[in-house]
């Protein structure tokens, strides 16, 4: 089985969804991440390759089965199904991979070591259980040892999946590039995946929420610019909490507000408008500022369901309703974000 | 042992903390609740009265040991020490108890039933243990389903430990005992004691907050009015997501906002200021508001540290500064606000 040093090599089940949303944490992991991706498990799709399919992965190959993948030493559970559960179909995958002594690593709600035949079958084969969102955060924020001189950046959002994990990462590789003194703080499960690090926030418990985000900046606050990964958005009528739990425990000073442009509504929620997004600067800010003081800083534009012509139109209407550096880190590259991060960076630090 | 159908009969233990802010759970299980109350256990206050050191209580007496009130059944865990962990000079209190086969309930976040030395005593002597912050939410809010002409009020607060249990129990109570078919939705462990059900919120995973406060909505909702009992406030460093979770999970229609006059500063944390009342109700009706459309409706004022003069002053202050009905529920009784919520129950169902 693989330990934690070795190098895994990652086969991702995506199955039944291997397109670019459905399998975002796929097409994450395959862009950002550092593991290996020998193959993406979908057996609607086996044949094609990861980049017909997401956009990304060159030639990786989509397999139906895990003896067609066999280099590969770690299943990784890449789709959330819908209720959170492990579908009966996915069951002999998940103990065919454990059978092989492979890791299984999965980010669901329901962890696979609570699962009695994943559990027993792990213990048999000598195969490790991975469960992201595992954690046992049980302190309070103190709001106290906080650093000057380390600046903290976050991500906020219109909606979830909108682009703040992408945004968070591009952002704080180009400062990083720029040989400035960066890190990333994951907070979600694909984040985590990438950075090998972080807190899975959604799945701590409410009173603890806070301190479980503090305790990941004072840990990391002897870097320059911490990059912190946003969740859901402030209004959202089913995870505004850890939304807001992030804000609180981070204190950012600073705010990169991110959206899809022309996303209908709330995602999986037809019947929620999105917040106009001069509303929810003001909602953030003061929400957040009351706090730390803060403000939006930038904008992460996702253009993906705009033609090149009207992603540069929605580019200039929006720099122009909220005067700030707006691009898409896909189309227009990060830089005008890191920058703003850097002008803020020297406002804050640079007479003192 | 007592079932959950015999009648409780509580020791309540308050060692080292028997007054009326310590001990706020003793005070309200004495005050609201419909288990009898044999004894507090506080060995520092032997030979005193609950009356004397509460204010409410009669003649109930403070025993050193739980002999010396064998006629109970049931031990109530009434103080949370710092750091939440059972403090070791108690154990030998809970262990007591456990061998004469009561039961034990407790709403700390460290569970009676987690602990070894306790759950092996409980089986050996037929004990009960009851952890009240103990669930197991799952399931995200779904915004759907929510009747018409079901009202909903929530307390909020300028800060923790302000009234906002107190002036809704009493608001739910007055409206009860005015013929109106209302309950009061408890949301915290003392809430829940006295109301026999609720949802301890603060001890739910973050991404199932709102689901599971919409879950006790819509087991209630044949009722007329339900008084949800608010939490913290929302923008306290530590505990704001339980706060926002309760808001959009519940979705009131009307706020009654509970603050306590002369407090200089958030408890326990000396250096956050309290957000003036003005500027709260905008917070909150706008964060709120953006799932649910509502306004605040009155005021709790918690008088207790000002004088009888001075208390008069400060209602008339605030009645003028924010033009809705303020009152001390204690010195001035809640019919002011149950009439507020009466009023906003016409103006949005009588047109019907």
């Amino acid at each position: 089985m693989p330990t934690p040093e070795t190098k895994r090599r990652l086969v991702i089940l995506t199955e039944g969804r291997t397109e670019p949303v459905g399998a975002k944490t796929a097409a994450c992991v395959i862009r950002y991440g550092s593991d290996e991706v020998v193959a993406l498990l979908d057996s609607t799709q086996v044949g094609k390759t990861s980049q017909e399919l997401l956009g990304i992965g060159g030639s990786i190959p989509v397999v139906g089965r895990l003896e067609d993948a066999a280099s590969a030493n770690t299943l990784l559970v890449g789709i959330a199904p819908s209720g959170g559960k492990i579908p009966p179909a996915w069951r002999p995958v998940v103990l065919d991979a454990i059978a092989r002594g492979w890791s299984v690593v999965s980010g669901l709600h329901d962890f696979l070591c609570d699962d009695a035949e994943f559990a027993a079958a792990a213990v048999k084969h000598g195969a490790r259980l991975v469960d992201v969102r595992k954690n046992n955060e049980k302190d309070v924020a103190t709001g106290e040892g906080f650093r000057e001189g380390c600046l903290r950046i976050q991500t906020v959002g219109q909606d979830c999946s909108c682009g703040k994990m992408v945004v968070s990462v591009e952002v704080a590789r180009a400062l990083s590039r720029g040989g400035h003194d960066c890190k990333f703080i994951a907070t979600g499960q694909t984040g985590i995946l990438i950075e090998g690090d972080g807190c899975p926030v959604d799945r701590v418990i409410s009173d603890f929420l806070n301190g479980a985000v503090e305790k990941q900046i004072l840990a990391n606050q002897h870097r320059k610019i911490l990059v912190v990964e946003g969740q859901g958005f402030i209004t959202h009528p089913r995870y505004s909490p850890v939304t807001l739990g992030l804000l609180h425990g981070a204190r950012p000073q600073g705010l990169i507000l991110c959206y899809e442009a022309a996303r209908p509504h709330v995602m999986g929620m037809p019947g929620v408008k999105l917040t106009p997004l001069a509303e929810l600067r003001e909602l953030y800010e003061k929400i957040a500022g009351a706090v730390e003081p803060t403000r939006v800083i930038g904008v992460g534009l996702n253009s993906r369901l705009l033609s090149p012509d009207d992603a540069e139109r929605e580019r200039e209407r929006v720099r122009k309703e909220l005067g700030v550096p707006t691009c898409d880190v896909f189309r227009h590259g990060p830089d005008e974000l890191a920058d703003a991060v850097l002008k803020l960076q020297a406002e804050l630090y640079d007479r003192r």
